[in-house]
């Protein structure tokens, strides 16, 4: 069992990560016999997990209810949210309930958000269930639902009270899945990690083939650079900014092709290339660098370019909606090698667009 | 002009009561040059304060945008909440805007919560226009939208940048809203401060015409209580919740009449008269001080009694989904004497359903 802490004064909290996990009621820390929670799942992952984790936590003494939302990146919505409000406040729930995300990232950014505005702030526990979730999105306090008009845009800073993650739910992860959460990790390696990155053009085999012991090792590394990440920039005024490389231009194509259609991961990918190829122009990365990022994202079956039907001029509005704008100018994170990147202001429009159309389908 | 702060380290902020402040861009700090702010208004309110207020900013060199909701309790929904974000992101407005109340609690609460969540958080200033929001809501940083299941039970603990208060809006306020804010003036005595509840006793007639210096006088007075127990326990984990006093019933009667039927104010009046009258029964509160407050609250024009329609039973659902409930117990904020409140759990039902009973129409 491999088991770390984000550190962040008195929201400290442990992330744990082993297999088998979901059969043991000590793994569920903090929750106590006579707490109450509401576990939220969805309709794919209720039928595989739901039940184990509710016997577990029910023969701990744990009161469970629990509700199930349809999957999909298109249900991260304000509707969503509302009912699992509704479901809290039809038995009722007090300010003394736990939230249990049992998930992928939709579901994780959904229940944290819930959880920090129920009655203005309860306890929840992320258990995210796909690589995406278990690498990025359970780990840091970062919550949100989307809105038509940008991913993302409504939500909070509230950290989880424990981050549990059992890897025998990746042997059940659809491949795409797993590909698209391998887009978070290598970023890892671009942004912050170059030994990281050599480490997984040495071992991307070894994740893709389910090997235990390189993905324990994986998503340890990963959450480890991340956990150093938040606890010294909490609430993103600088270093933090750098996790979301490849995300400005990643959200610009999930908005533009409708949520779920390209998964968070997929648009990531393309989106690291087109930051690095915005970087090459800039004069600040080398075409080696660009090339081993999509060779190892090509590898992992990941997309290298763009969608076919999305002119580069159709990215701007997304990207100017981007949570890093400042003064209406967009900041786009950049790396400069691998294993080192920075936020970057005032960089052409013009340049930008230059950069996507270098990854366009020919 | 009267000024005071309330003190939370970095987030704490200046309260300034004044006539004429809607003629000063300087009242409105820490507003500047080259800012973007989202005005929130209703239609009832911008046309006597919209221009005035944008056209100082616009002097002043602050961007000005805005959107007007309808007006009542009814709007105060995530549905509203999410017009506020359209309107944001279709600008769109950066993580560096400023939303401003222009109203009473109603707007002050939601834009309060649209600020906490915008791209997880946004300053905002509260301009509370009603006496109600300018004596209690807009100070504190306790911002929400209703459930139709429970009022207030979906928000965010956010503190405004500044709290800007001109008296003259209570010029125009109609009889009906400024009786509904002296009911929670009249908490303030009865939890906290019995030399106010005399000053009240003495100064009622001069507030009900509008005197300046005795409103003025009063609001600072509330604001100050306010602050006090705000800096003392910011996220309601003991003291403040006695600001409470006489809303446990008050939420049953405003949920269950339907939301704007009873302003908060008169629900509150109600309320509180079934506290006493609980606080009574349970041998800690004396007749002739349930006979003060009932008093008072009559003078100002205020209802002491429930609603005709409303059964005893009726109340305890609601009650049982107030934020204060603990593991499924009822906690009541029940005075002590004039001035003098305590937080008490395990009351039985049966006295509480008898206290209330005590509070219906002949």
């Amino acid at each position: 069992m491999e088991r770390l802490t984000v550190t962040l004064g008195e929201r400290s909290y442990p992330i744990t990560i082993a297999s088998g996990l979901f059969n043991s009621a000590d793994a569920f820390w903090p929750l106590a016999a006579g707490d109450r929670v509401m576990l939220v799942s969805n309709e794919t992952l209720a039928p595989l997990y739901l039940e184990p984790v509710r016997a577990v936590l029910e023969q701990a003494g744990v009161k469970v209810d629990q509700i199930i939302l349809p999957d999909g990146e298109q249900y991260k919505s304000l509707t969503s949210l509302d009912s699992v409000f509704t479901a809290l406040l039809k038995k009722p729930h007090g300010r003394d309930t736990t939230l249990v995300a049992l998930g992928g990232g939709v579901i994780g950014d959904l229940t944290g958000f819930a959880a920090a505005c129920y009655q203005r702030g309860v306890r929840f526990i992320q258990v995210p269930t796909t690589l995406l979730a278990q690498v990025d999105s359970s780990v840091g306090g970062k919550t949100a639902v989307n809105h038509p008009l940008g991913k993302n845009m409504i939500g909070a800073f509230w950290q989880p009270a424990s981050v549990i993650i059992d890897l025998d739910c990746l042997k059940t992860l659809p491949a795409r899945e797993l590909a698209s959460g391998l887009a978070e990790v290598i970023k890892y390696g671009v942004i912050l990690d170059a030994e990281f990155f050599t480490w997984l053009e040495q071992n991307l085999d070894a994740l893709l083939a389910h090997d235990e012991a390189a993905m324990s090792w994986c998503i340890r590394r990963c959450c480890e650079l991340k956990a150093e990440v938040v606890a010294a920039d909490e609430r993103e005024s600088g270093l933090r900014a750098l996790l979301n490389l490849g995300h400005t231009f990643g959200h610009a194509i999930e908005a533009e092709m409708g949520y779920g259609n390209w998964l968070h991961g997929e648009a990531v990918a393309a989106g690291m290339v087109m930051a690095a190829r915005t970087a090459q122009r800039l004069g600040q990365f080398s075409e080696d660098d660009t090339r081993r990022i999509i060779a190892l994202l090509t590898r992992a079956g990941l997309p290298v370019e763009g969608p076919v039907q999305m002119a580069p001029q159709s990215y701007l509005p997304h990207m100017l909606r981007d949570k890093k704008v400042l003064g209406g100018e967009l900041r786009l994170v950049l790396p400069q090698a691998i294993g080192k990147s920075e936020v970057r202001a005032g960089v052409a429009h013009d340049l930008v667009l230059e950069a996507i159309a270098d990854c366009l389908p020919a």
